[in-house]
Protein backbone atom coordinates (compact mmCIF):
# COMPACT_ATOMS: atom_id res chain seq x y z
CA UNK A 1 0.00 0.00 0.00
CA UNK A 2 1.53 3.27 -1.24
CA UNK A 3 -0.25 5.87 0.12
CA UNK A 4 1.55 9.54 -0.62
CA UNK A 5 2.20 11.94 2.39
CA UNK A 6 -0.47 14.94 1.17
CA UNK A 7 -2.93 11.98 2.16
CA UNK A 8 -1.66 10.67 5.30
CA UNK A 9 -1.46 14.13 6.32
CA UNK A 10 -4.84 14.62 5.73
CA UNK A 11 -6.58 11.24 7.28
CA UNK A 12 -6.92 12.02 11.21
CA UNK A 13 -8.53 15.11 9.86
CA UNK A 14 -11.23 12.35 8.54
CA UNK A 15 -10.95 10.15 11.38
CA UNK A 16 -11.62 13.01 14.14
CA UNK A 17 -14.34 13.48 11.62
CA UNK A 18 -16.13 10.20 11.66
CA UNK A 19 -15.60 9.92 15.30
CA UNK A 20 -17.52 13.00 16.37
CA UNK A 21 -20.56 12.09 14.00
CA UNK A 22 -23.53 10.64 15.90
CA UNK A 23 -23.53 6.85 16.74
CA UNK A 24 -26.42 6.69 14.72
CA UNK A 25 -24.60 7.53 11.34
CA UNK A 26 -23.98 4.01 9.37
CA UNK A 27 -23.54 5.12 6.45
CA UNK A 28 -21.93 8.17 4.62
CA UNK A 29 -20.55 9.61 1.47
CA UNK A 30 -17.13 10.63 0.36
CA UNK A 31 -19.29 14.20 -0.94
CA UNK A 32 -20.67 14.60 2.72
CA UNK A 33 -17.17 14.35 4.35
CA UNK A 34 -16.06 16.77 1.82
CA UNK A 35 -18.98 19.30 2.22
CA UNK A 36 -18.21 19.18 6.14
CA UNK A 37 -14.71 19.70 6.13
CA UNK A 38 -14.46 22.14 3.30
CA UNK A 39 -12.39 20.43 1.20
CA UNK A 40 -12.90 19.35 -2.12
CA UNK A 41 -15.09 16.45 -3.52
CA UNK A 42 -12.27 14.89 -5.81
CA UNK A 43 -9.56 15.30 -2.98
CA UNK A 44 -11.96 13.18 -0.52
CA UNK A 45 -12.70 10.44 -3.06
CA UNK A 46 -9.54 9.76 -4.19
CA UNK A 47 -7.96 9.87 -0.39
CA UNK A 48 -10.08 7.39 1.19
CA UNK A 49 -10.55 5.40 -2.11
CA UNK A 50 -6.49 4.88 -1.15
CA UNK A 51 -7.22 3.38 1.63
CA UNK A 52 -10.86 1.53 1.78
CA UNK A 53 -11.54 1.04 -2.18
CA UNK A 54 -14.44 3.21 -3.60
CA UNK A 55 -17.53 4.18 -1.58
CA UNK A 56 -20.42 2.26 -2.62
CA UNK A 57 -22.55 4.28 -5.46
CA UNK A 58 -25.22 6.55 -3.47
CA UNK A 59 -24.70 5.51 0.21
CA UNK A 60 -20.57 5.71 0.32
CA UNK A 61 -19.39 3.68 3.09
CA UNK A 62 -19.97 2.12 6.19
CA UNK A 63 -18.79 4.67 8.74
CA UNK A 64 -17.44 1.98 11.34
CA UNK A 65 -15.60 0.20 8.77
CA UNK A 66 -13.82 3.37 7.43
CA UNK A 67 -13.25 4.25 11.06
CA UNK A 68 -11.11 1.25 11.60
CA UNK A 69 -9.80 1.69 8.42
CA UNK A 70 -8.22 4.84 9.02
CA UNK A 71 -6.93 4.12 12.54
CA UNK A 72 -5.59 0.67 11.08
CA UNK A 73 -3.89 3.10 8.12
CA UNK A 74 -2.47 5.16 10.52
CA UNK A 75 -1.31 2.63 13.44
CA UNK A 76 -3.80 3.28 16.03
CA UNK A 77 -3.55 0.14 17.57
CA UNK A 78 -0.11 -0.14 17.59
CA UNK A 79 2.51 1.40 20.47
CA UNK A 80 5.44 3.08 18.48
CA UNK A 81 8.07 4.16 20.74
CA UNK A 82 9.50 7.33 20.69
CA UNK A 83 12.11 9.58 22.92
CA UNK A 84 12.52 12.96 22.98
CA UNK A 85 15.52 15.02 23.15
CA UNK A 86 15.58 18.07 24.60
CA UNK A 87 13.73 18.49 27.52
CA UNK A 88 12.44 22.86 27.70
CA UNK A 89 8.81 23.33 28.04
CA UNK A 90 7.80 22.12 24.64
CA UNK A 91 10.05 18.96 25.36
CA UNK A 92 8.67 18.30 28.55
CA UNK A 93 4.80 19.01 27.29
CA UNK A 94 5.27 16.86 24.76
CA UNK A 95 6.54 14.19 27.10
CA UNK A 96 3.75 14.47 29.37
CA UNK A 97 0.31 15.06 26.29
CA UNK A 98 -1.29 11.96 26.48
CA UNK A 99 -3.19 12.93 23.20
CA UNK A 100 -0.54 11.39 21.08
CA UNK A 101 -1.47 7.91 22.15
CA UNK A 102 -4.19 7.99 20.20
CA UNK A 103 -2.47 7.63 17.40
CA UNK A 104 -0.03 4.87 18.68
CA UNK A 105 2.82 6.93 19.82
CA UNK A 106 4.30 6.43 23.10
CA UNK A 107 7.02 9.08 23.91
CA UNK A 108 9.37 6.52 26.87
CA UNK A 109 11.67 9.04 27.71
CA UNK A 110 13.34 12.77 27.36
CA UNK A 111 17.07 13.81 26.97
CA UNK A 112 18.65 16.86 28.19
CA UNK A 113 22.30 18.13 28.45
CA UNK A 114 21.43 20.02 31.28
CA UNK A 115 22.41 18.04 34.55
CA UNK A 116 19.11 20.23 36.16
CA UNK A 117 16.43 19.06 33.73
CA UNK A 118 17.14 15.21 34.51
CA UNK A 119 14.38 13.86 36.54
CA UNK A 120 10.77 12.68 36.72
CA UNK A 121 7.96 14.45 35.07
CA UNK A 122 4.65 15.44 36.93
CA UNK A 123 3.31 12.64 35.00
CA UNK A 124 5.93 9.65 36.13
CA UNK A 125 7.95 9.87 32.81
CA UNK A 126 11.82 10.35 32.86
CA UNK A 127 14.25 13.10 31.93
CA UNK A 128 17.57 11.23 31.71
CA UNK A 129 21.29 12.98 30.65
CA UNK A 130 22.23 13.47 27.22
CA UNK A 131 24.94 11.13 27.87
CA UNK A 132 22.42 8.14 27.89
CA UNK A 133 20.60 8.40 24.29
CA UNK A 134 22.47 5.71 22.72
CA UNK A 135 22.22 3.28 25.14
CA UNK A 136 18.66 3.83 26.06
CA UNK A 137 17.87 3.56 22.02
CA UNK A 138 19.62 0.55 21.29
CA UNK A 139 18.06 -1.57 24.57
CA UNK A 140 13.96 -0.55 23.68
CA UNK A 141 12.29 -0.64 20.31
CA UNK A 142 12.44 3.24 19.19
CA UNK A 143 12.31 4.16 15.62
CA UNK A 144 11.50 7.51 16.61
CA UNK A 145 12.89 10.76 17.55
CA UNK A 146 11.85 13.97 18.73
CA UNK A 147 14.02 17.11 18.56
CA UNK A 148 12.93 20.19 20.36
CA UNK A 149 16.40 21.43 20.86
CA UNK A 150 17.58 25.11 19.63
CA UNK A 151 18.36 25.01 16.28
CA UNK A 152 21.85 25.54 16.58
CA UNK A 153 22.24 22.15 18.22
CA UNK A 154 19.28 20.27 16.32
CA UNK A 155 21.73 18.76 13.83
CA UNK A 156 24.18 17.40 15.71
CA UNK A 157 21.65 15.71 17.83
CA UNK A 158 19.88 14.69 14.64
CA UNK A 159 23.28 12.57 13.80
CA UNK A 160 23.45 10.76 16.76
CA UNK A 161 19.51 9.76 16.87
CA UNK A 162 20.35 8.39 13.01
CA UNK A 163 23.58 7.00 14.13
CA UNK A 164 22.06 4.96 17.21
CA UNK A 165 19.32 3.74 14.87
CA UNK A 166 16.04 6.37 14.98
CA UNK A 167 14.64 6.20 11.43
CA UNK A 168 12.04 8.51 11.89
CA UNK A 169 12.49 12.20 13.12
CA UNK A 170 9.96 14.63 14.22
CA UNK A 171 11.74 18.12 14.04
CA UNK A 172 10.54 21.17 16.39
CA UNK A 173 13.74 23.12 15.52
CA UNK A 174 12.99 25.58 12.86
CA UNK A 175 16.49 24.16 10.79
CA UNK A 176 16.87 22.03 7.97
CA UNK A 177 18.35 18.91 9.22
CA UNK A 178 20.83 16.27 6.84
CA UNK A 179 19.87 12.18 7.18
CA UNK A 180 21.19 9.24 6.11
CA UNK A 181 18.95 7.72 3.01
CA UNK A 182 16.11 5.94 4.50
CA UNK A 183 15.45 8.50 7.43
CA UNK A 184 12.10 10.44 7.15
CA UNK A 185 12.29 14.47 8.72
CA UNK A 186 9.24 15.71 9.67
CA UNK A 187 9.03 19.22 10.30
CA UNK A 188 6.55 20.74 12.65
CA UNK A 189 6.99 24.41 11.74
CA UNK A 190 5.51 26.52 14.19
CA UNK A 191 7.19 29.90 12.85
CA UNK A 192 5.48 29.41 9.15
CA UNK A 193 1.70 29.41 10.82
CA UNK A 194 3.24 32.41 12.58
CA UNK A 195 3.60 34.24 8.95
CA UNK A 196 0.95 33.20 7.82
CA UNK A 197 -1.39 34.83 10.58
CA UNK A 198 0.88 37.85 10.55
CA UNK A 199 0.52 38.45 6.89
CA UNK A 200 -3.32 37.98 7.55
CA UNK A 201 -2.92 40.58 9.67
CA UNK A 202 -0.91 43.19 7.84
CA UNK A 203 -3.05 42.38 4.79
CA UNK B 1 2.04 43.07 -1.35
CA UNK B 2 0.40 39.79 -1.93
CA UNK B 3 2.62 36.70 -0.76
CA UNK B 4 1.12 33.53 -0.77
CA UNK B 5 0.58 31.45 2.28
CA UNK B 6 2.63 28.53 0.76
CA UNK B 7 5.58 31.54 0.21
CA UNK B 8 4.62 32.97 3.46
CA UNK B 9 5.59 29.62 5.32
CA UNK B 10 8.66 29.17 3.69
CA UNK B 11 9.97 32.74 4.89
CA UNK B 12 10.67 31.64 8.39
CA UNK B 13 13.04 28.58 6.89
CA UNK B 14 15.16 31.68 4.71
CA UNK B 15 15.42 33.80 7.69
CA UNK B 16 16.96 31.10 9.75
CA UNK B 17 19.47 29.89 6.97
CA UNK B 18 20.27 33.26 6.43
CA UNK B 19 21.01 34.40 10.32
CA UNK B 20 23.30 31.26 10.79
CA UNK B 21 25.88 32.06 7.69
CA UNK B 22 29.22 33.29 8.97
CA UNK B 23 28.75 36.88 9.56
CA UNK B 24 31.38 37.62 6.34
CA UNK B 25 28.52 36.11 3.62
CA UNK B 26 28.52 39.52 2.24
CA UNK B 27 25.82 38.35 -0.79
CA UNK B 28 24.22 35.08 -1.50
CA UNK B 29 22.37 33.77 -4.41
CA UNK B 30 18.65 32.25 -4.71
CA UNK B 31 20.85 29.23 -5.95
CA UNK B 32 22.97 29.31 -3.13
CA UNK B 33 20.21 29.01 -0.29
CA UNK B 34 18.14 26.57 -2.51
CA UNK B 35 21.29 24.04 -2.19
CA UNK B 36 21.86 24.87 1.33
CA UNK B 37 18.05 23.88 2.06
CA UNK B 38 17.33 21.03 -0.44
CA UNK B 39 14.67 23.43 -2.29
CA UNK B 40 13.70 23.81 -5.55
CA UNK B 41 15.83 26.85 -7.25
CA UNK B 42 12.82 28.18 -9.30
CA UNK B 43 10.93 28.04 -6.50
CA UNK B 44 13.35 29.93 -4.35
CA UNK B 45 14.00 32.15 -6.69
CA UNK B 46 10.42 32.99 -7.10
CA UNK B 47 9.41 33.25 -3.38
CA UNK B 48 12.48 35.77 -2.99
CA UNK B 49 11.17 38.27 -6.12
CA UNK B 50 8.08 38.25 -4.22
CA UNK B 51 9.38 39.86 -1.33
CA UNK B 52 12.73 41.18 -2.22
CA UNK B 53 12.84 41.54 -6.30
CA UNK B 54 15.15 40.17 -8.29
CA UNK B 55 18.68 39.24 -6.75
CA UNK B 56 21.62 40.66 -8.98
CA UNK B 57 22.90 38.55 -11.69
CA UNK B 58 26.10 36.10 -10.46
CA UNK B 59 26.01 37.54 -7.08
CA UNK B 60 22.70 37.58 -6.03
CA UNK B 61 21.10 39.84 -2.44
CA UNK B 62 22.65 41.85 -0.25
CA UNK B 63 23.05 39.00 2.58
CA UNK B 64 21.98 42.27 5.69
CA UNK B 65 19.31 43.30 3.08
CA UNK B 66 17.68 40.24 2.25
CA UNK B 67 17.75 39.44 6.33
CA UNK B 68 15.68 43.14 7.05
CA UNK B 69 13.68 42.43 4.22
CA UNK B 70 12.18 38.99 5.45
CA UNK B 71 11.99 40.43 9.29
CA UNK B 72 9.92 42.99 7.74
CA UNK B 73 8.07 40.78 6.14
CA UNK B 74 7.10 38.15 8.94
CA UNK B 75 6.55 41.67 11.16
CA UNK B 76 9.48 40.92 13.43
CA UNK B 77 9.72 43.96 14.57
CA UNK B 78 6.14 44.11 15.39
CA UNK B 79 4.20 43.71 18.85
CA UNK B 80 1.20 41.20 18.53
CA UNK B 81 -0.59 40.37 21.15
CA UNK B 82 -2.17 37.49 21.41
CA UNK B 83 -4.44 35.16 24.12
CA UNK B 84 -4.44 31.30 24.31
CA UNK B 85 -7.59 29.40 25.62
CA UNK B 86 -7.12 26.57 27.12
CA UNK B 87 -4.22 26.09 29.84
CA UNK B 88 -3.51 22.51 29.38
CA UNK B 89 -0.03 21.38 29.44
CA UNK B 90 0.72 22.28 25.48
CA UNK B 91 -1.43 25.90 26.65
CA UNK B 92 1.06 26.12 29.72
CA UNK B 93 3.81 25.25 27.18
CA UNK B 94 2.94 28.10 24.84
CA UNK B 95 2.04 31.09 27.29
CA UNK B 96 5.79 30.59 28.61
CA UNK B 97 7.43 30.23 25.56
CA UNK B 98 10.12 33.24 24.60
CA UNK B 99 10.41 31.88 20.98
CA UNK B 100 7.09 33.18 19.29
CA UNK B 101 8.81 37.33 20.32
CA UNK B 102 11.59 36.84 17.80
CA UNK B 103 8.47 36.65 14.86
CA UNK B 104 6.50 39.17 16.67
CA UNK B 105 4.04 37.80 18.75
CA UNK B 106 3.40 38.31 22.35
CA UNK B 107 1.51 35.91 24.60
CA UNK B 108 -0.62 38.20 26.40
CA UNK B 109 -2.31 36.12 28.67
CA UNK B 110 -4.38 32.53 29.05
CA UNK B 111 -7.86 31.56 29.92
CA UNK B 112 -9.14 28.38 31.06
CA UNK B 113 -12.45 27.06 32.09
CA UNK B 114 -11.36 24.94 35.35
CA UNK B 115 -10.54 26.90 38.62
CA UNK B 116 -7.69 24.93 39.37
CA UNK B 117 -5.27 26.61 36.28
CA UNK B 118 -6.36 30.00 36.84
CA UNK B 119 -3.00 31.77 38.31
CA UNK B 120 0.59 33.04 37.29
CA UNK B 121 3.04 30.71 35.68
CA UNK B 122 6.65 30.30 36.25
CA UNK B 123 7.30 33.19 33.87
CA UNK B 124 4.90 35.55 35.11
CA UNK B 125 2.23 35.18 32.58
CA UNK B 126 -1.30 34.99 33.76
CA UNK B 127 -3.94 32.71 33.53
CA UNK B 128 -7.87 34.10 33.97
CA UNK B 129 -10.81 32.35 33.94
CA UNK B 130 -12.56 31.75 30.83
CA UNK B 131 -15.55 34.58 31.70
CA UNK B 132 -12.60 36.98 31.49
CA UNK B 133 -12.11 36.37 28.12
CA UNK B 134 -14.40 38.77 25.99
CA UNK B 135 -13.50 41.90 28.49
CA UNK B 136 -9.86 41.47 28.21
CA UNK B 137 -9.65 40.76 24.42
CA UNK B 138 -11.96 43.91 24.16
CA UNK B 139 -9.75 45.96 26.26
CA UNK B 140 -6.38 44.59 24.45
CA UNK B 141 -5.16 45.28 21.37
CA UNK B 142 -5.60 41.06 20.36
CA UNK B 143 -6.03 39.77 17.24
CA UNK B 144 -5.11 36.24 17.61
CA UNK B 145 -6.21 33.47 19.22
CA UNK B 146 -4.72 30.69 20.34
CA UNK B 147 -6.97 27.39 20.46
CA UNK B 148 -5.40 24.59 22.72
CA UNK B 149 -8.51 23.00 24.09
CA UNK B 150 -9.94 19.67 23.72
CA UNK B 151 -11.06 18.88 19.93
CA UNK B 152 -15.11 18.97 20.86
CA UNK B 153 -14.67 22.75 22.87
CA UNK B 154 -13.09 24.04 19.62
CA UNK B 155 -15.86 25.46 18.02
CA UNK B 156 -17.44 26.87 20.71
CA UNK B 157 -14.25 28.91 21.73
CA UNK B 158 -13.55 29.76 18.76
CA UNK B 159 -16.62 31.66 18.15
CA UNK B 160 -16.20 33.40 21.11
CA UNK B 161 -12.55 34.23 19.60
CA UNK B 162 -14.76 35.23 16.11
CA UNK B 163 -17.27 37.11 18.65
CA UNK B 164 -14.82 39.49 20.48
CA UNK B 165 -13.08 40.82 17.47
CA UNK B 166 -10.35 38.08 17.09
CA UNK B 167 -9.24 38.48 13.12
CA UNK B 168 -6.26 35.27 12.80
CA UNK B 169 -7.15 31.81 15.24
CA UNK B 170 -4.10 29.38 15.80
CA UNK B 171 -5.59 26.24 15.91
CA UNK B 172 -4.19 23.26 17.76
CA UNK B 173 -7.10 21.14 18.43
CA UNK B 174 -7.62 18.33 15.30
CA UNK B 175 -11.05 20.02 14.53
CA UNK B 176 -11.86 21.74 11.21
CA UNK B 177 -13.71 25.28 12.53
CA UNK B 178 -15.96 27.35 10.97
CA UNK B 179 -15.30 31.22 11.14
CA UNK B 180 -16.90 34.55 9.46
CA UNK B 181 -15.17 35.91 6.66
CA UNK B 182 -12.33 38.17 6.86
CA UNK B 183 -11.02 35.23 9.96
CA UNK B 184 -8.02 32.92 9.34
CA UNK B 185 -7.67 29.94 10.82
CA UNK B 186 -4.01 28.53 10.61
CA UNK B 187 -4.34 24.42 11.78
CA UNK B 188 -1.10 23.25 13.76
CA UNK B 189 -2.03 19.74 13.22
CA UNK B 190 0.81 17.60 14.88
CA UNK B 191 -1.59 14.63 14.28
CA UNK B 192 -1.34 15.05 10.66
CA UNK B 193 2.77 14.89 11.02
CA UNK B 194 2.39 12.06 13.27
CA UNK B 195 0.27 10.15 10.24
CA UNK B 196 3.63 10.91 7.74
CA UNK B 197 6.14 9.46 10.17
CA UNK B 198 3.96 6.10 11.12
CA UNK B 199 3.38 5.61 7.27
CA UNK B 200 7.26 5.74 6.95
CA UNK B 201 7.91 3.14 9.50
CA UNK B 202 5.27 1.33 8.59
CA UNK B 203 6.93 1.42 4.88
Amino acid sequence: MSISSQTMRRLPVYLDYLKQLPRDTARISATAIASALELGDVQVRKDLASVSGAGKPRTGYDTAGLIQTLEDCLGCGEKRQAVIVGAGKLGRALLDYQGFETYGLSIEAAFDQSPDAVGVTDAGKRILPMAALEAFVQTHPIRIGILTVPADQAQQVCSRMCDCGIRAIWSFAPRRLHVPEGVLVQYENMAASLAVLSSHLAG
